[in-house]
């Protein structure tokens, strides 16, 4: 069958020519592959606890003193948006995103007035965010030990929780961020794919909700790093930076044999250039090995 | 940080140099991409109920004439390998698989002697398929309305289960083949990259469990066909080939608008030679749209 008599007989079956002239620019993709990989960019931020020095300011300097970008936020800031703005803007970075929670799991306890509770803080949470300039408000629906909840139930009461969350956060320039974690601390969302697919479930990329991915979970829940991220796609609007479970577990970057390879080669696909965001603990002196952690990561990112 | 400083770093935190070495090698993957695209091949198959013809012999003989290579069974063959060796020899094709099932969920049923019976029925239909020198067995741990457990305790259940399988497949140098299905047939098992970790977690990609993607299941759960692909990697042996939700649901691919491109990108990024098998129905006449399904598939392979 040659194009002309596919054309014909798709006419007949009486769905759209749209879709078929998408699937002829299916080639043309692979231009557009180099120029999602040209848009890329590693842009490092980090939590306050990782960073070398002895009060927030000395952090925050050595952060951009070390290449950070931005800085990300713990739930503590909410309702403080103009004096933790100032703080980062004053050391020269941005806001990647406040780490929020799950709220006690309130959304998976069976209990309107929870989940009535929680609809009020993360909308606090979120304006703040929008305040900060930052990308999002990084939420987890529940933890294991917070909720008995079956997998059906949790993604069922997120399709019906997330849209409103979403469609707020849009109002304030930010977005929910969905985090997968291991199945030990949370077995309902282990991997971003899945992560993904409820984004994609709550109205797709303009619905405000979001997901993340984060390499210490990664390593125990993905068999790829690289299909994970290209699975997350325009939905990914964070990553947290850490090593594996090898030991020592869940350090800073090069501190453990965990590569970050694949993973970079997939953010390079989908041409990410949102921030990557150190969680995770040190091995010997921050003030040495934060740096040389930074260094690695770039050396990481040049080969993918 | 230079290479030698961190290869310094790296021996005093004492995890091993092989694992650098590894690092230092990701940049020459990218040529090894390119060798992956050049072995993966479109290699299609089909069940029988899908080709045209009113015999076994003419649908086989139909298969061939119109470029399959190999025939997907059903379950029905189990304890006749001889039999459909011979009449897959005599049409010059070889056998996919057998499409086999759940075995009416009895994995997830909280009933030990129904899993011996089980195991009896799945190593007969495994030694089937050695004799059929098929790539594996389909097997779905529990449809949705066979089984009342969790996510946790089939997911718990597939690991205490499935690595004697895989042993036993590995004797009959065949696979036992996890299929993931869309939540309304298996909530459990959903994503291509979920039935990956199961593989994983059995015992990698030696142990003979392995998983395989359907495109009609994937249209609804996968936000990316190609990351889908990627995160099953190795542990892939076999694609159901299917139009998706849009109607007509589930036909032949071409007759709707789903698209194969983003997919097969995701067969030569990983260099799938493995068999791409028809099972959906047809509108119209299969004389006719059989063979225009095959063209369409491989223009979609071309392009990806």
């Amino acid at each position: 069958m040659n194009r002309r008599d596919f054309l014909g007989s798709s006419a007949i079956l009486g769905f759209g020519l749209a879709n078929v002239s998408s699937w002829s620019n299916a080639k043309a993709q692979t231009t557009s592959e180099m120029d999602k990989r040209e848009i890329a960019k590693l842009r490092i931020s980090s939590q306050m606890g990782v960073a070398p020095g002895d009060s927030e300011e000395k952090k925050l300097a050595n952060m951009k003193k070390f290449g950070c970008e931005a800085v990300e936020y713990h739930g503590g800031v909410v309702g403080q948006g103009a004096k933790y703005k100032k703080m980062a803007d004053d050391a020269g970075l941005e806001v990647s995103v406040i780490c929020w929670g799950s709220h006690g799991g309130d959304l998976c306890k069976g209990d309107p007035k929870k989940i009535d509770n929680l609809k009020v803080d993360l909308k606090k949470a979120l304006e703040t965010a929008g305040e900060l300039k930052a990308r999002g408000v990084i939420y987890v629906p529940a933890f294991a030990h917070e909720t008995k909840m079956t997998n059906q139930e949790i993604r069922q009461l997120c399709l019906d929780f997330l849209p409103e969350m979403g469609e707020f956060a849009k109002q304030c320039n930010t977005h929910v961020i969905l985090e997968p974690l291991c199945r030990m601390e949370a077995f309902f969302l282990r991997q971003v794919a899945d992560g993904a697919s409820i984004c994609r479930d709550c109205g797709g990329v303009d619905s405000g909700v979001s997901v993340m991915g984060d390499f210490y979970h990664m390593y125990t829940e993905e068999t790829s790093d690289m299909g994970a991220f290209i699975s997350a796609g325009d939905y990914l609007q964070h990553v947290h930076l850490a090593g594996g479970t090898q030991q020592p577990s869940r350090t800073l970057p090069g501190q453990n044999p965990r590569t970050f390879v694949d993973g970079f080669r997939g953010l390079k696909y989908i041409g990410y250039n949102g921030f990557c965001s150190f969680e995770c603990g040190c091995q010997g002196d921050r003030i040495v090995e934060f740096p040389k952690s930074i260094q690695f990561l770039y050396d990481q990112w040049e080969q993918a």
